[in-house]
């Protein structure tokens, strides 16, 4: 509960006012996170915000080793030439890479590149492991520390330095790679939609979106309050494009010679970024229960010593009683705040409930509690309160789910005319919300990609799903469009 | 369980022709980890390599956790300028450093470090967080990847980039900082006796050989098979020296401004090495049960495509009864392996007990099993075989922790004249073994301790326990010394 030396504000921007300083303010007040100025665009992820992290992580790892996926790790730095081997790849990230150049005193020969993603020097282990098809499939995944310099930074959506993992995988057939590609999305998706709470629309990127060395690209896209697209997940079929640049070949049942078909797929610490910009509202922090590091925080009230003793006793006695049915509880008490404080200190944390107990809820046998997602107190009787809390837990997180869902499906719409495309998609200074998702017919042509993009928007995906019954005219062209796709503006 | 394509020499060096050797062939044939040779020093940590991380990682976090520290993450990169901030520590890091000069295309004006460990820049935070006795203490963990440019390499024992946790706290007195020191190199010992089943000497280093800035390094210090020691974990006793070079202040009750007392420490993917070079033997890896990934592995034996069908449908069953037991296993299905290859397989991994079943053994109702650490086999009726390896685990555990233990206080002599000394700890050019420790009498001064390390061996601690009947005359000068220290030579 480390407090912020020259306390900046503690007011949190409205969300109408202006999105992009609320998200800042709601990052800063929930405790989650705050730029690391002396190292440009990076970011220290503090306590509060690294144990969601760490609930993430959680989740997700064991997603992985139950789909028969193992950890590994691999060497933070990539020889340059390495980066080079795969040509979309190198044109792809090169303007975004750090390089170490002198190391131990000394001007190294090559340069080493920060890793800015796996897939080469993973590539040249493959190519050591693999020789046979009874090495295959080689499923592994990686928790790590990723860079790639960007100009334009905001924390955990964009920052040089993230965390992420990244799973990498090789297969004896494009089949079988095609369908670990679809699985590891379908996990993203589940966790995104049942854990952070968060829709997500699953779909396949277009080839000028998709990622530098794959073929094709799969994501999973939700939309945040304001209305804007925010990729929170991609899934990769490489193809043999990265077998063939690091010679990754396995003989087959017939004794010949194959390039390997390789996955990667990640998701990182944005997704902090993406559960704030999910639930969260003008007085903080919102967290969906199933993420929460704390779920309720009981704030003891008196004014008598005698009262202290007496409240703060029963306040212990109930925060035992509810980590015993496996709810993480924090009693608050610090002496030098008052009860106000407190509840706006949990607040801006997001913690999903309050319990706030004082002489008369003892005598009443009875404390009063306040969702975080509404306005109202509740008294609840004490003997009730464990089960109470329990099964508010599960509204909350259904709650959660619900009104986002809803406002994915309230602003997403059907767009037939280019016109009314580009008024609707028309550039905006201020993220000031409004943004919605445009379904369009799209012929799958380039051309017809770029003239879309000419406003801010972008093809977020071909969504797996065709919810909007089927084809018609491409709103750029006019020719045949197999099925509408998702447009709309990004982070 | 993927080979390697260039498959290198299955056998390993026998111990006692070539420890360093042995060492290498363990970690390689017990697919560990391997060197990445395309980047200088560097390692890739193989699936059972960082499956026994994981299995550090989580009982440490849970200890750390436990004694009310919370994880955070800070910047890989550190502006170059706050190395420099520390006289000690920019002396101590200076030689090891990576430094990216280049990102994003462009020349940096201040270049960056790649952190060789996090005073400075968590020192940096502390500041801004810290402002009054109530901010105090401040208790932070954070799992990272660390760079320090070494010359000669090892795997796991000595690597250009490490895995490690650094521990970082800020106390009002230097009385609660020390009693943080204490306890947490309590924490390393507990962790590295009772689940390396690695017994450790708790001590302070001299002042030549402590932490970089620090006041005081503590650390266990642990003996390997071949009697060399190494450094299994410290924890430093910073004092105020990073709290004044990062204007690190509090406010105390009285209202007067103080800097902060700190501390830090920490262990590594060292640990791992340690583990190897404690118990394995000539036939590969030896693994305590506590912390290997695997318990026990099955191993289906038959003829005939009908004997198949039943054994292999036992194996299962069992498996499925051992892990309802909380044991972690495997069967062993492969089509292409004869039994005695699997056996093999198992061995140099380190699994504690290997379970054969055949149509015989099904006939009997009975298993064999073979212990790892043990030559002969022993049938267990099936109805016994979980209750069997359930102890079993207990049993080995223990088992190589005495033989530890005894391994140590066997090879630790008192030593009081500096001839034999010197005859003892003269120069070797293999390490085949034949290394103690050393306790002798010294005085304390930089001169006598120069002197003994004219030879391979260094004052490794002075122990915190005096298990030695106290002081004597200093070896090298004659003159009064307080206890008896540990020499020996090191990793």
């Amino acid at each position: 509960m480390a407090k912020q030396k020259q306390q900046q504000s503690e007011t949190i921007t409205p969300m109408e006012q202006d999105y992009a300083a609320w998200y800042q303010d709601v990052v800063r007040q929930g405790d989650l996170a705050e730029a690391a100025e002396v190292v440009k665009g990076c970011m220290v992820i503090k306590p509060h915000g690294y144990a969601i992290w760490e609930k993430i992580q959680a989740q997700l790892d064991k997603r992985f080793k139950e789909t028969g996926h193992k950890n590994a790790y691999f060497p933070l730095f990539i020889p340059e030439s390495f980066i080079k081997r795969e040509a979309e790849h190198v044109e792809g990230f090169s303007p975004e890479l750090a390089v170490v150049t002198v190391a131990g005193g000394k001007q190294l020969e090559e340069p080493l590149v920060v890793r800015p993603t796996s897939e080469t020097i993973i590539g040249h282990f493959f190519s050591k492991w693999i020789g046979s098809w009874r090495d295959l499939p080689l499923l592994i995944n990686q928790w790590a520390n990723i860079v790639r310099w960007e100009l334009r930074t905001r924390l955990f959506l964009r920052t040089t330095e993230f965390l992420w993992q990244e799973g990498h995988t090789a297969h004896a057939s494009h089949e079988e790679s095609l369908a670990e590609t679809l699985q590891m999305l379908a996990v993203y998706a589940e966790f995104a939609e049942q854990w952070m709470a968060m829709p997500v629309i699953k779909g396949v990127k277009t080839e000028s979106e998709k990622f530098a060395g794959a073929l094709k690209s799969y994501c999973i896209e939700a939309m945040m309050q304001n209305g804007l697209a925010l990729q929170a997940g991609t899934s990769h079929d490489l193809g043999q494009n990265f077998g063939k640049a690091f010679d990754v070949k396995f003989q087959n049942a017939d004794k010949q010679l194959e390039y390997v078909w390789q996955t990667s797929w990640g998701v990182s610490t944005r997704l902090i970024g993406a559960l704030v910009m999910s639930h969260s509202d003008d007085r903080g922090l919102v967290l969906p229960p199933k993420l929460a590091p704390i779920h309720a925080a009981i704030v003891p009230i008196y004014r008598k010593a005698h009262e202290k003793e007496a409240v703060c006793a029963k306040a212990d006695a109930l925060a035992a009683e509810l980590r015993d049915a496996g709810l993480a509880v924090e009693v608050d008490n610090r002496e030098e705040l008052r009860p106000g404080a407190k509840y706006f200190h949990w607040e801006q944390r997001g913690v999903p409930v309050r319990v706030e107990i004082g002489p008369r809820d003892i005598k009443d046998d009875a404390v009063m509690i306040k969702r975080r997602d509404a306005d109202d107190k509740q008294k609840v009787p004490m003997a009730e309160l464990t089960a109470t809390l329990t099964a508010l837990m599960e509204t909350m997180q259904a709650d959660l789910f619900a009104a986002a869902k809803k406002r994915l499906e309230d602003n997403t719409v059907l767009v037939d005319s280019h016109d009314d495309f580009i008024a609707m998609m028309e550039p905006v200074t201020a993220e000031r919300g409004g943004g919605k998702f445009a379904m369009v017919q799209w012929c799958g042509s380039p051309e017809c990609e770029a003239k879309l993009k000419e406003t801010k928007a972008t093809i977020r995906c071909v969504p797996l799903e065709d919810r909007h019954g089927g084809g018609g005219a491409c709103l750029v062209c006019g020719k045949d469009s197999p099925q509408r796709v998702v447009t709309g503006k990004a982070y």
